[in-house]
């Protein structure tokens, strides 16, 4: 039900896989349209910090991973991408079952990309909005990411 | 040759060894003053984006922990502390033998800390600056981190 | 078709008049709800910067008023509020018979607020998204504002 | 003493008289290096928040100032320049007789620029550090400003 081409969804798929941090973490990419991807992070006893929560550092990485794929959907699949900088404020504590993060793209241009984060912690029906962000990425415009 | 005294000094490693997550990436607590802390991550596999640099939530991860523990450090060690916000640029390719991040305090105060993040790439004698942040944490005080 | 309080709408009408630069760069409170605002500065050579478009800092003045008023509303009357930090991306450029500025608190806390702060350039019937950030702010608790 | 060719700092000075902003502010260019700005902006009833101290719009709108042109001053004379966001992070009350913004460039790039921006208030020999933020800006290669 996504409007996002076959060679691009395998793109960002391929990309999303070389990156040994997502592994490493337990990340997978839960959903991906033109414009908007999403990630999931499973809670485990690796990924805290010192009260058991999901460490800052963990919502940040799959915030700005969401947010990049999100971006490198809206381009050529001869490009490829870099985050220039981001911001996240920590709503509230990260504990659940999982954190999702879902990056949107606000702007797509030649040059620079600016895209929305969200984290939001899952535990059964709960959902909360622990994480809102927002992350300004550039083209490299026909400089294939592999 | 710190200020700090012992007690602080064995909060904030205690603090620092309860979290899974720098453990998990294999992240070293190397430096800690009044106000400072600095933070060493060695490159590995299980770190990387898709080109095999160091991933932007590594950096961030250890940026943020740094100034955490660069805040915590001025505070009483009845007191514990969060993350409100942060904010990144990322400056050139995070690739080398490790990162090393710093944490320094700007502004420490009743309620808000803010710190400067800057996070270095190392190789041999190289030394890149990868990274420059800001973080606005708040003290909660009395009540302590474990 | 508000559900804002009179006294709280008062409260902040109050305190928008006896702001010096929002009467000197000719800015008007258009929109106030809880835990929104809006606020309108129509274009004047006094505003531009050297292409003769709205300057970024008359961009960020309004976005930064707009969130303060949006997270006051939804305080009591006796406290009053600071902006800790906030952050803007500048999207498309600032052209057009006026801005309009919008506030809205995402969390609303004890001690911390946070508001996402959007900035539209109005022309005839051509609306165009020219801003977009966020806001962090402290309450100052029974520290009434006048 | 100041390493900066003389079209350069022409040309950074043709632009800021070009700011209708900055006049109507009473703004005025104090200092000019390669890769560094220094804007003062004397205290004025115009440029109040609702307690007398000098807005927050008021500080945003130097402190940007300050980092565009220290950007700018990095540059060719044929290229002109845009920022893509900007962040600030409020210390102090910002009361005094002046505001000093600096603007200091810690990347320069073909495309990305980065600035540390710092905003101090000064009454007789009181020196305050009010603010402290970054800035991200584009270079628009042989495309002048005027």
């Amino acid at each position: 039900v996504s409007s996002l081409p076959a060679d691009m969804r395998a793109h960002v798929e391929s990309s999303f896989a070389r990156q040994g941090l997502m592994a490493h973490l337990g990340v997978r990419l839960t959903g991906l349209e033109h414009g908007r991807a999403r990630i999931t992070l499973p809670h485990a006893a690796t990924l805290t910090q010192q009260h058991g929560l999901f460490h800052a550092g963990a919502t940040s990485a799959i915030a700005d991973t969401a947010g990049g794929y999100a971006a490198l959907s809206t381009f050529e699949v001869a490009d490829s991408i870099l985050t220039v900088d981001f911001s996240l404020n920590l709503l509230a504590a990260a504990q659940g079952e999982r954190l999702v993060a879902e990056g949107r793209v606000i702007r797509t241009g030649r040059t620079i990309t600016v895209c929305a984060l969200d984290v939001h912690a899952v535990s059964g029906e709960t959902i909360t909005h622990v994480a809102t962000g927002r992350q300004t990425l550039i083209r490299l415009q026909g400089r294939p990411d592999s």
